[in-house]
């Protein structure tokens, strides 16, 4: 068993929207194909990933140093000891040999994609969905059929009034979402709040249902006041206030903003991650943990991310991850997190989930095939075939 | 004026050392030069930048994103007011447009890079060496003419023993060094003390001349346990105990190992190096703060690390930049920093100053040269000349 090509391609998810900080018109991703000596149904086994929107194709460290890395291994260190099958966590340490340690960006983005391409080989070699594979290795072999999602929108567009974003997030109700996020920070923090009134509005006046996302803009001064015009409002999450590293930044709002907060989409290893845990004033019993397994190094570092936090008093259903693709969900389903992130309308066909698979009362389910799902997904597995 | 053509190369630095960490045989480095369509001499005014050891080639995210960028801004974003000079900061600011917070490696190299050939190019500009632009525009007017330097070396080898070792070392004293750095981590407690005792006594017994450096390689319980062993003599510093963003290790070491810590090449923004000193228990009147300008989004970035730190008590003397390259020194210089770090035998032609220019009594020079001096170091220009 072992791998015959690595293929790669850059390919945009551009997107005409803009959050408080960049906006998407030039944002690509990297898809990978690992293609295998392995036959099914008369095809070669091949295995795919691709990065999560926000961090832009990773070509160059891909082709000039990880995939050199994998396809210079001898094929048995890339196995599990029986030789049956790719050992997710000895392919890892290979590709981050003369790695230095620390500065974990980028590199991590790269790492990710390989790392998601050889678990959906394993699953595949295993003959598994991999949420179910998951649930077999990391838990008591249940995985959760049905994932909690929410939408995630309500991004800036030039002349998009109130009425245009509640007509959106409604139309999100329509599709089976029972919860919806919208972007902040990019106006005034009074035309914010009548922009989440007219949010409100749409969900009943129920906080519990709508999040709202700085995404990383606001100073502490920024981020109290927004946070004090919105406290009454009980809201689902109030999502990255301040840079994601400024953990002192973070404590400090927690201890004066008292719904939940919720970050992490921009820690991109377990260190960092442990760091705002120990450090940013998390609160374990209502806060909100979003790293993105796609982001930080795939899904052999989420799961050191996990036990790490875990260790720390956190529970697995406060972890809810970035990005709106499956391996998000079907990491989520497979090892017990709180939900996953969906984008109903951008980033296609990256963000998304199973053909024929509709969200029903926030909850969407997964299909039953053989590794991450994309085969499922046929806009997905269509662009990944052309790699 | 304006930048006419962005070139770059990757040029191998490889050399036969490891230590506790990665081995550098496959090493390289981004070579840039940014040609404008000034004159000066006859020739066309060139900007040079590179990266620093230890991260690799950034030739990718230059050619993909970086570069581009560059390239596709109008000339006069890039200038100063008066439109006499190019303005780092402006450019900097273009360079990092659309790209999220967080997430700091890789990026911050290629970033890095591009800031140096932009400030060798202002200072070029205005005439001055670097240093004495940067004491005009951030000090008293007055550069250090002269920066302490240690020699960073001890590398492991394959048959190297304790008295080849201290043959290494002897050697770095020689050539006008007064204190050494050397490998520690990479092999046994028990053979580490040997070589720490060996090298020891080269710099006649006295620990304030002699630093080690783990690497990011121990554990809290391997930290300590070297910490202990090594309390007695003294040391310079104990140099990347543990994971560069452990900052609790850091702490709990920095709580029982009294002499000095030394620590920061592996933080590549000022928001990590702010998270050190806030949260890693670093204390200002000992220890010693490593930032490499080259591989933490250049000088622009160091000018805010610098007053993040200097913001929560730290003297700018407490700072030895990373990396043993000419950037560094003429930071250190121009901007008064504790010293810069040398690599007397290694990754040369990136390493070691000016020709002609000795280390004496453990102090170098700078040339009186426009620019970061490269044009005074012949090794190195030839080779950016290729470019």
């Amino acid at each position: 068993m072992r791998i015959v090509a690595v293929r790669e391609r850059a390919v945009p998810i551009a997107s005409q929207i803009a959050n408080a900080y960049i906006d998407f018109s030039r944002m690509d991703v990297s898809v990978v194909a690992i293609e295998t000596d392995l036959v099914r149904g008369g095809e070669p086994l091949v295995g795919y990933g691709f990065n999560s929107n926000g961090r832009y194709a990773q070509s160059g460290l891909l082709r000039e140093r990880f995939i050199p890395r994998l396809l210079e291994a001898a094929p048995a260190e890339l196995l599990d000891e029986a030789g049956e099958n790719f050992d997710p966590e000895r392919v890892w340490a290979m590709l981050m040999r003369n790695e230095k340690p620390g500065g974990h960006g980028e590199r991590s983005v790269a790492v990710g994609i390989l790392d998601m391409a050889i678990w959906d080989l394993t699953a595949k070699v295993a003959g598994l969905p991999l949420h179910r594979l998951l649930a077999d290795r990391y838990g008591d072999g249940v995985a959760d059929e049905r994932v909690a999602v929410y939408a995630a929108g309500g991004y800036y567009h030039p002349g998009k009034d109130e009425s245009a974003l509640a007509a959106e997030l409604e139309d999100y109700l329509g599709m089976g979402y029972r919860e919806v996020k919208m972007k902040i920070g990019g106006a005034s923090l009074a035309e914010d709040v009548r922009r989440i009134e007219a949010a409100l509005a749409v969900v009943g006046g129920d906080g519990a249902r709508l999040a709202v996302d700085a995404n990383g803009r606001f100073d502490l001064a920024a981020a109290r006041a927004c946070g004090e015009a919105i406290a009454p409002y009980g809201l689902r999450w109030y999502e990255e206030p301040g840079d994601p590293l400024d953990y002192a930044l973070n404590a400090a709002l927690a201890a004066t903003y008292a719904p939940p907060l919720a970050t992490g989409e921009n820690l991109f290893s377990m260190q960092d991650t442990r760091n705002l845990v120990r450090f940013g004033g998390m609160r374990p019993d209502r806060d909100i943990l979003q790293m993105d397994p796609a982001l930080s190094y795939g899904l052999t570092e989420y799961l050191r991310t996990l036990a790490a936090v875990e260790e720390l008093g956190w529970s697995r259903r406060s972890v809810v991850p970035h990005g709106g693709h499956q391996f998000g969900l079907a990491i989520a389903a497979g090892l017990g997190l709180g939900g996953n992130e969906s984008y109903p309308k951008v980033f296609r066909p990256f963000g998304g989930f199973a053909d024929g698979i509709a969200v029903r009362d926030g909850k969407v389910g997964l299909p039953d095939v053989p590794g991450v799902g994309f085969e499922a997904k046929s806009d997905l597995i269509e662009v990944m075939r052309t790699v």
